[in-house]
């Protein structure tokens, strides 16, 4: 397509003071500069919103550096190649990358990976991208189910979630998921076929009693995306040579205090607990989007998308994702 | 010997309220019984004491069933086989079992293990016995030090501490002990060769900038078997990927909480938490006992003893064990 006058893109115009709110963006309009040698032109049709991009907010010591003040945001990014003058990449090829919040973005091809058009572009940001292979990680290399044992997996209705209780489903194990509200609840055990889910809303201060009623069992195995008290009650059930991935600690995004109250559950369930960041591990990401890939074309695996439209409305769909308002993936069609 | 008339013995009088007082044990003389075929009388000459013990002292959920209420209490022991009707075992043998508070007992041969005469009998109960195996496992599966990397442990000074960091000082990492008091730190760096121990009771408040002193590169892995403060300071310094290994909390043994404050250190920092109980690994103990027995003969490891004489100064000896008033293993001479 003819290269716009200019086009829009969202900067951090300051670090959230707890909450996010929408002043914490700025929309802003910029001009496309001409490429150098080995530079990559791509117009971004979709923008992934992830939960980590709360933490990214932050000014503090994280896993990756903190998103500097008055840039663009952060963001994984699928569209197409426009213009390049790097030899792997051709106009009309469909990439994803990490262009950030911006309609328009210009790449020295680290970290842009071509895809092929087997799946519609934006599946690439979703289940067969960043958040699917986060799970497919998770599951196949710290959780491992199996037949005859019981896995849990928190936020299970989003886009992580969602694909990691599918991944023990088809691995034999009973799942049992954590999502907030009835609507989600229902389309975990409906659409997704995990074995149960508990409305942690719902639950409240018997979220344990409620989930020791759902892994009748104990719990083999927890992917947590949550922390908080979810992890807590997790860390009770959890049966003895446990295993625990923890991936993210939404329950705790806003700086809230989110201890463990028990570790001696750790040591006398003998368990394993391992913090992973799926970005240490893009050696692994081809063999995980194959494998999703495949899973996803055979029918093997569902998933819904949350779909903003327009890039003016990110930032509100970023608040509703870390309240809990998506269903599945995030993503803003630009 | 000839046998007794009878012999001393400590049961378990109550369930501690909190810390343990000495009215929770009731000092009792037995009989010897005759043996039924296939069974073991030995005289323990030694009983080891162990921070263990205080959680079987609680009817609570553990790793191990607790100790039952009126009955002897549970302990490990070394001792020799005065009569036998088991195939295995034979009058005079050198034996490690868990016998128990006892001065005598018998046993089935489950758990009776006969060891050789190169180490003095009661260096089966500590740097060649439970503790130092112990140690050998969290050290070898799970700590992995290595040359160029920083292992912390805490309980530095103790029966299992001291080999843990003996064992990754001989791997050629650099070894960081936390002990409390100046007398146990002067042990650690002096005798055991520690290249720097914090006294956890001097720092105070400021025991993570203390550890951060002594550990200028973080630490990459940490065996603990305390939690609480020491773990909570350990999490803020561990490097990427680090590896904790949990055989104890001992901070919370009284049913004080222990929470793990920041969790999100564990996910910021890719940590790999992971509790482990050696009684699950008894298949590995023969290894264990060769490679540290081999270490001990060739003058490798150190170790000191804390001995009280006589089964009735069984109950102080552990209470001051649990207070940390020892130095290295608490034995107690029968």
């Amino acid at each position: 397509m003819p290269q716009p006058a200019d086009y829009a893109a969202v900067e951090l115009a300051r670090r959230p003071r707890g909450e996010v709110v929408p002043e914490d963006f700025r929309l802003v309009r910029k001009k496309i500069r001409a490429l150098q040698d080995g530079e990559v032109l791509v117009r971004n049709h979709w923008l992934s919103l992830d939960p980590y991009m709360r933490g990214r907010m932050n000014d503090a010591k994280s896993y990756a550096p903190p998103a500097q003040l008055d840039d663009v945001m952060v963001g994984g990014t699928a569209g197409i190649v426009e213009a390049s003058t790097h030899p792997d990449f051709r106009a009309g090829d469909a990439v994803v990358g990490s262009l950030g919040w911006q309609e328009w973005g210009i790449s020295n091809g680290v970290g842009l990976t071509r895809v092929d058009s087997a799946l519609p572009l934006q599946t690439y940001l979703g289940a067969a991208g960043m958040p699917g292979i986060t799970a497919w990680y998770g599951v196949t290399r710290i959780c491992r189910p199996a037949a005859g044992t019981t896995f849990m997996v928190s936020a299970a209705s989003g886009a992580v979630g969602s694909v990691a209780g599918q991944l023990a489903k088809l691995a034999g194990a009973r799942v049992v998921g954590v999502a907030g509200g009835s609507e989600k609840c229902a389309y975990v055990k409906d659409e997704l076929g995990f074995d149960a889910c508990v409305d942690y809303k719902a639950a409240g201060k018997e979220l344990a009693k409620a989930l020791a009623e759902a892994a009748p069992q104990g719990i083999d195995s927890y992917f947590d995306s949550v922390g908080g008290d979810v992890l807590n009650a997790a860390l009770s059930l959890m049966n003895k040579d446990g295993r625990i991935a923890l991936c993210g600690m939404i329950a705790g995004y806003n700086g809230e205090p989110v201890p463990i109250h028990n570790p001696w559950l750790m040591l006398s369930s003998r368990l394993t607990v391992q913090g992973f960041i799926i970005s240490d591990h893009l050696g692994l990401w081809g063999e995980g989007r194959e494998l999703l890939s495949g899973l996803l074309q055979a029918g093997k695996l569902c998933f819904r998308e949350t779909v903003a439209v327009g890039l003016s409305a990110a930032p509100q769909a970023f608040i509703g994702l870390l309240k809990g308002r998506n269903l599945g993936k995030q993503l803003v069609k630009l």
